[in-house]
């Protein structure tokens, strides 16, 4: 069958979403259900601070099928990210996930674009793989850098479609091909994807998965669109292995006409 | 419920395919029933000629539960689309549907790109309008023809993405969305879809349906790729209804962080 | 050398412009030489009307260096059209321009997108051609209307990048292709041309001419980007006869080392 | 007057070429003459080996008159590139640009894509320009790493279109845009651009100047593209300082219609 394997643990989806911007957390428990995704990203400091919409988290979602997937966002430096880490790491403890030792990490010090730093994300994952983590790093769709960043041990690379809660699609499909193309991990496009036909473009192109939030958590009928999102990830992957048509110049008829009746 | 209306009749699946290029009988049958479509466009000339993969039709698909699509394909003129178009209706009475008057009208001069005859096109649709068929033209993706076409009476376009069998995707967008926009009766895209994130952007775009054969039948796996497709275009269409974000030029955090905890 | 030739007559320029939509008379003049156009179309309509920007034409420009291209726009039907256009072959006359024949025929009935009517014009082409001008219709980018346009005797074919003055640039690209391959006569893009990167695209595309009137009337300075418009067509043409290098999936480097110095 | 100013050194002609890959050495002179560029890059290594279309550099160009670009290409670590930087400033002190201390950095291990190492290329900048180069790093389109770069003091920033001779254009758009929007210094876009409407497409975006080699030295006919990446690159600047128009949805006639003639 095929799984997506992420540090030696299976997973049947491919599509990941967020618990951040829904309207009420009824809508994001029935989203996170509609989408059938099986991990759902965190983030610490949020959750460390009861920001808007992250309080009874641990009541929320059935942590003993869903995997958290602990983030760093809000860190902009690669000491602020490996400390947000470790407190993860507890969340997740306290959820009852004792193993679960992932960790997306961002090292993002620009606010703006939201745009990650290679280098404080290179040095973090360093230190965070020594310790044992499963470091899952969001990065801009540099190629050297993913390549970097499986050697020292990540055990994924997420690069960016564009900017997070843009819905610019994926504007970086050139350089995400050479990285899916070299990568010996699996590959995650994270971030700018708006619409389920880029959700089913990702992973047509051989992506191993998406994380998707604010697309679902913020169009109109956020269940809806959790639903679509899960389909079109589904679809894209089964193109993918289905064997595409070739794009060609011309165009080919139905069958050559071998007579005429009329 | 959210169904699709062709002069009058209803549809729950907005996929239509096509019985041309599979591998085998078994293959199409399969792929048919993967894809969850309800609409099979078959060509008329392909039939009473039997052309290799057009024997035994009758038999090969429930059409009880499948409404045939009769196509005039492989007419190069308004006459010889006129005769066949008749020819077609007399075969569908034949496999049961005996209020079955749709006609999928191409009138294609064309043997390279298969582009349509918009000239031809309009006068063969006007001709068939008035002997009482739901006519399906099959159109270059031109606004202004598309307006002419609903005004004689048809009962759904058919604008093109690119050349059939080219899976070269939506090459024609922005006139596609300019008919969605300005038409009173279904559009259906039709041609040049090659994946299912072009389907599915085809459904996001507005489109009533959209009819692929060549990426189907021709893909590796056609019974794969038939489920992939008819998912796709579900999720295009739950999309469309959800309300998709809007498109920023900035990046948009996940919540404001309210405090520290490191 | 490398002439445009239309019905018989050379031009060295392969960019055309308009009189329409500039701040003032002055400005139009400089930006006309500015773009070393030699072809310039003027609406008989709104000259005959006395239209504001149109008063004044006859002194407006020197029309013994440039070609009138009188067109039909704001005619919504052949009837009119033609008419029209027998209007502008007398305000040729006028201008002392004995011999000029040309219409630029525009038939549009849509008031939104200004998008041409394809049944209209073939229609009114034929009656023209029949008596005795060199027309250039302006259409939507449809393979087989051009080659109608074309069998009834059409100087060129002008079809459209996108909505006249919405500068949404080349989105016809895959269809224009196909015209360009087929047409025995002058292609001219025309239409939706907003930067010079894509008046080049369009020359580079193999085009025979461009089209641009807002883009440079409208543009904060006119006449800059008039001079901008006038070279991009050229080096557009350049290249298209310069021969492009393949686009490749990989990188090639500038030369192989064949040694090492450090 | 609008000049390219790099380090204090000022540039009428925003086109930088180079010298490998011409069929010859009187092709490369001319071409290097049609393009009207004043910045010409040249591989150290390539030049100190002897390697092919690199002997006799010193007469082949007049460096009274061209700045001279050395750059590290082949070098696959920071180390190496420090080195090879070194020795391009002894090589242009050789031509006679005593003041030259200009460096395009290159820090590419992956001979596949030619795709250059973030992490490699942040510390060899970091020395050189301590040791006072005017450093011009060859960069993926990564925001944060131009950002970086800046920082420590770099004298531009060239981030890639696509990878090196691949022709592939502009893929990566959207992080040139945000990296031109951010940056203090010169944007150069570098790599994968092949045809002039590229060219002026990047300097519309804002870019300060383009570097464009393979797709003058390998084109069918060198000389005449080199002509039209000049134009096109002037044309492209000119456009930008001129205010394009702004992109509509629908389309705008040429003017109002006050009467009617007809």
């Amino acid at each position: 069958t095929d799984e997506l394997v992420i540090a030696g643990r299976k997973f049947h989806s491919r599509l990941m979403t967020g618990t951040g911007k829904y309207p009420s957390i009824p809508i994001m428990q029935q989203s996170v259900a509609a989408s059938e995704c099986q991990i759902v990203t965190v983030a610490v400091r949020r959750v460390q601070t009861n920001a808007p919409g992250h309080e009874g988290l641990a009541e929320a979602l059935d942590w003993g099928k869903i995997w958290m997937l602990p983030n760093t966002a809000g860190c902009k430096t690669a000491e602020e990210a490996i400390r947000v880490a470790r407190l993860g790491r507890e969340m997740a403890k306290l959820l009852g996930q004792e193993d679960n030792n992932f960790v997306k990490l961002e090292v993002i010090p620009d606010t703006k674009y939201l745009l990650p730093d290679p280098i404080g994300t290179l040095t973090a994952a360093e230190t965070l793989v020594k310790e044992g983590f499963a470091v899952l790093p969001y990065i801009n769709a540099d190629p050297m850098l993913a390549k970097r960043l499986e050697e020292v041990g990540c055990a994924t690379v997420m690069p960016l479609g564009s900017p997070i809660g843009s819905g610019q699609g994926i504007r970086t499909q050139a350089n995400i091909e050479i990285i899916i193309e070299e990568a010996h991990i699996p590959v995650v496009v994270d971030a700018g994807i708006g619409t389920p036909s880029e959700a089913s473009q990702a992973m047509e192109m051989g992506a191993d998965a998406v994380l998707i939030n604010s697309a679902i958590a913020l169009a109109k009928n956020p269940v809806l669109m959790a639903k679509a999102m899960g389909m079109a990830t589904v679809a894209g992957r089964l193109a993918y292995l289905s064997g595409r048509i070739p794009i060609k110049d011309y165009a080919i008829a139905s069958s050559p006409l071998t007579g005429t009746v009329v």
